[in-house]
C-alpha cells in the first residue's frame, strides 16, 4: 500500500462492521468509518471504536483508503460500489463480510474499475442482536473465516485478507470458490435457520414454553432472525437453499414413513446413521 | 406406607434409574434395585449408588417394596408388570420414567391388581449417553417433571410422586393428562429429534464439519440418539408425531415458497413471527 500500511475504512458500522472496527483498533490500525447515521458515528467515536467517521460519503475518506471493508448487506454493497467507485484511490483493495458470494462477487468484479481489486470474504460469526452498540470483537475468536477468490484476484489480496483475519483472531481460515462457499453455507447455516424458523411458525405452541428443555432452546435459538438481512441472503442463495430444503423434506418424509409403518429395523438404521454422522461434527 | 417410609425399589438401572438411585440415596432413602446384569448390580453397590440389588426378579425385594420406580423402556415395563404383578405387596405404589404415556398408563391400569396403584410420571432429563456408569443426579436439578394421573389415581399418589420429584431437585413439577403430555412431548422433544436426525441423514455432509459453528452443533446435538429407546417412543406416540411432522413440513414448504417466489413481504412476515414466538421460550 502506498500510504499508512495499517489504515482501514469501514463502510457500514453495524454489528459486524463495529466488531471489525473494535478488533482492528486493538490490533493497532487507524480505523475510519462511513455509516448512515451521525449518532452511530458519534457513539463509535466516543467509545473509541473508530478514529474518524462520517455520516455521508466523504470523498476524502474514500479516496484516502487503501483498504476498504464493506459491512453492508450484500445488495446495498453492490449498489454502493456501483455508485461511488469513481472515488476509490487507484490500487485500493476492497473486501466484504457477506454471507452469500455468488451473484455478489462476480457482479462487483464485472463492473469494477480495473485499477481496484475486490475479493470476497466471510467472517462466520454473528449474534442474535444487531447494531454497533452490540459490537464485540470477541465473537471472532476461533471462528471460521472464508476467503472466496476468483481468477480475477491476486495472491497479494488473498494474503492481505488472511492477515486481516489473523489479526481479528479468527480460527480456521479457508479458501473456497464462491460456488463452494454458497453450497456450504446453504447447509450449515441457511438450512438450519429455515428449520428453526419453520419449527416456530408451524403452530402457536408458546403455551408449551414451560415444558421445553435445553435441546429445544438450542435448536430454535436461531429462529430469532434479522428479517431484512436473512431474506436477502436466502434469495441470493435461492437455488442451493431450495434444493437443500427439498433434500431435507425427503429425509424427514423417509423417517416419517418408518414411523407410519412401525418399521423398527428401518428407523433404527436411520438413528444409527444420524448418530454416526453427528460424531464427525463434535468439537 | 406400612414399612420404612423412605424405602424404594428401582426396576432397571440405566442412566435414569441409576441417576434416581444416586439422588434418592443422597436424600436419605434406602435404595434397592433389580436389573438384568450382575455387573451393573456389583458396580452400583461398589459405588454406593444402591444399598442392595439383584440381577433376577427377587420376590423378597419386590414383595418388600411399597414404592417401586420403573426405569425400563416403556414396552418392557408393561410386560414386566404383567408377568410379575403377583409379587407386589398390597398397597404398593408404582411409577415410571417413560417419555410416552398414552398406551402405557392406560394399558397398565387396565390389568393391574386392584390393591396396587400405578401413576405415570416423566422426568424430562437425559443425556446423549446411557447406562448406570453415566448416571448423574445433577441432570435433574431444575429440570421439568410431569405427573400424568388418570381418574384411577389417588391424591395421595400424586403427592407422593411430587415429593419424590422435589427430593430429586426437579424444578417445575406439572400435572398433565397422558394425552396432554404426549401432545406436548411430541412437539418439544420428539419432533425436534426427528428434525435433527433428518438433517444428519439428508446427505453425507461430514466434509463440511470444519465450517460448522455453534448454531449447527446445537441444532444437531440430539441427532446422536439411542435407537432402541427412541424407536419405541416414536412408535408409541405415532399419531401425534406423524401429525406434527406433517405440520412442520407444511411450515417449511410455506417458507420455501416465499424463497422460490422471492416474496420479500411474505418471508419477512415469517421471520418476524418466528422471532416473536421464539422470545416466549427464552429462559
Amino acid at each position: 500500500m502506498k500510504q499508512n500500511e495499517k489504515q482501514v475504512l469501514l463502510i457500514g458500522l453495524g454489528l459486524i462492521g463495529g466488531s471489525y472496527a473494535m478488533g482492528l483498533k486493538k490490533a493497532g490500525w487507524h480505523v475510519a468509518a462511513i455509516t448512515r447515521s451521525q449518532s452511530t458515528v458519534d457513539w463509535a467515536l466516543e467509545h473509541g471504536i473508530i478514529d474518524e467517521g462520517a455520516a455521508f460519503v466523504d470523498p476524502k475518506l474514500v479516496g484516502g483508503a487503501n483498504l476498504i471493508i464493506f459491512g453492508l448487506y450484500p445488495t446495498a454493497m453492490v449498489e454502493w460500489i456501483r455508485e461511488h467507485q469513481h472515488l476509490f484511490c487507484s490500487g485500493a483493495l476492497l473486501t466484504d463480510v457477506s454471507g452469500v458470494k455468488c451473484g455478489i462477487v462476480d457482479e462487483i468484479q464485472s463492473f469494477l474499475r480495473e485499477d481496484v481489486e475486490f475479493i470476497g470474504s466471510h467472517p462466520m460469526a454473528g449474534r442474535e442482536v444487531s447494531g454497533v452498540r452490540n459490537a464485540n470483537d470477541q465473537i471472532f475468536v476461533g471462528a471460521n473465516f472464508i476467503i472466496t477468490p476468483t481468477e480475477k484476484n491476486s495472491e497479494e489480496a488473498i494474503e492481505k485478507v488472511r492477515a486481516l483475519a489473523k489479526q481479528l483472531r479468527f480460527g480456521k481460515i479457508s479458501i473456497l470458490t464462491p460456488d463452494e462457499h454458497d453450497k456450504m453455507i446453504g447447509f450449515v447455516s441457511q438450512l438450519t435457520h429455515a428449520v428453526a424458523v419453520s419449527l416456530m411458525n408451524m403452530s402457536d405452541n408458546t403455551h408449551l414454553k414451560d415444558y421445553t428443555g435445553d435441546s429445544f432452546r438450542d435448536l430454535t435459538r436461531i429462529a430469532k432472525i434479522n428479517e431484512v438481512m436473512w431474506s436477502e441472503l436466502f434469495f441470493l442463495n435461492k437455488e442451493n437453499l431450495v434444493g437443500l430444503i427439498d433434500d431435507f423434506i425427503a429425509s424427514i418424509e423417509e423417517l416419517k414413513q418408518t414411523i407410519v409403518e412401525e418399521d423398527t429395523e428401518a428407523i433404527q438404521t436411520l438413528f444409527r446413521r444420524s448418530t454416526e454422522r453427528r460424531k464427525y461434527f463434535d468439537k
